[in-house]
């Protein structure tokens, strides 16, 4: 599992809170895509889609490459997956707590 | 699972994208805390924390409750499922998708 550093985990969350780029992010879960196919089902002009890509790169969700005329975007998976496991190792922090408190109600109910 | 609005997402994720306030989430995953609490391992004025509990609070993150002069926060643990479901479900549909190419493959090879 990636572990990110803080700074680079501020600007995954940062991408991830606009839904432009997150239908984009949802878009590639199924594959590689251009730029205008990106575009296409968002009613959104292509340098905006361009300018959110670059969001998408820069903090390393996406990938892009350009063959011949047409730049292609692919999802970078492990960068999701860091993101992920910020929250989900929160979340078993919170459930152990909640375990541990039911642990207590329990030993009282013993009493 | 709550399924939160995109805009309400927009807004979870803009929260978690600060380390400031991702620390005092973790913090409060051992259980509720004062802003003054909050505030000490951080090396942050009061004036900060509160702006930052402020922006987890709008967000659905955190409850706050005043108690005397003291304002405790906890955690609302829906709130960060519903970010981590949403990387989740979209990690569901890659993987599916990797496991797709992988039968494809497959069956290549056996021809």
């Amino acid at each position: 599992m990636l572990d990110l550093p803080a700074q680079d985990l501020d600007r995954v969350f940062q991408a991830l809170s606009n839904s432009g780029r997150r239908s984009m992010l949802e878009r590639l879960c199924a594959g590689p895509a251009s730029l205008g196919e990106l575009a296409k089902p968002l009613d959104m002009s292509l340098s905006a889609v361009e300018q959110h890509v670059r969001t998408l790169e820069r903090c390393g969700l996406v990938r892009t490459e350009k063959r011949g005329r047409v730049r292609y975007c692919r999802l970078e998976p492990t960068t999701m997956r860091a993101a992920e496991a910020w929250i989900a190792d929160r979340r078993a922090l919170w459930d152990r707590r909640l375990e541990r408190l039911g642990e207590l109600l329990d030993a009282a109910d013993d009493d």
